[in-house]
């Protein structure tokens, strides 16, 4: 994840869970997003804008499932360029909703599109990993 | 929605915006949430409690798809009794995750098992409508 941001309390806490749990997820701050899309697109990625006036993802997903994508989120008001500079503008469905969740269902739609289920991948490292349990807590050291 | 929170806003602004974009979400706000498990329970009802420690979800959904669902996700740190009044304790993967994220995976991996895109859902009643567009922004009155 790139943020825009300045808090360095996100970037830490959520590096910081990544080292526990395990997996490749990172997060590293930015301060010119433009020029990261920019960059991105120049090496020959794609540039999808989740906001609720785009054009619905079921109706999209067949363009975009083989592409190499950028999601872009905003946590605020976007900047307007960011309609113009982005391949996709999609909305998750069309209708006010948590940008979390509107991420969530494209990731989750787009792995399941490539035959993968997000849910049972064994994450590499960390030092510690859940036991599932019917009941209760279960956590083991690795 | 039934909401276990003192705070009228979260009630207020939430039944705003179904009023203005339509649909027959709401939110109630409670004061028992044992009392109304049970109530759910007594009627007939099973009660699905999202907790990154239970059964991964994908172990269990086709367990749960044809159920009658109450699904109980906790805010802060949950209270202990909700894994013994819960009937499937679920994780949605067994990693740290957003609340917000597993539940938006679990309502729409259940909706599809049930053949429905909750994505391409027309909403009865409000009073505006975006017209999705590959960029900007459109809305319409109803």
């Amino acid at each position: 994840m790139l943020l825009d941001s300045d808090d360095s309390g996100i970037e830490k806490s959520i590096n910081e869970v990544t080292g526990r749990w395990g997996g490749s997820f990172y997060v590293r701050r930015i301060t010119n997003w433009k020029n990261e899309i920019k960059k991105w697109k120049a090496s020959g990625g794609k540039v999808l804008h989740l906001t609720m006036y785009g054009i619905n993802f079921p109706d999209l997903i067949n363009d975009i499932v083989t592409e190499n994508l950028l999601i872009v989120v905003g946590a605020e008001k976007v900047p307007p360029e960011i309609y113009e500079l982005a391949d996709w503008n999609v909305g998750v469905g069309n209708q006010p909703h948590s940008e979390v969740a509107a991420l969530a269902i494209v990731l989750d739609r787009l792995a399941a599109s490539s035959g993968i289920d997000p849910l049972k991948t064994q994450f590499g490292g960390g030092e510690v990993e859940i036991v599932p349990k019917s009941r209760g807590k279960e956590v083991r050291e690795k």
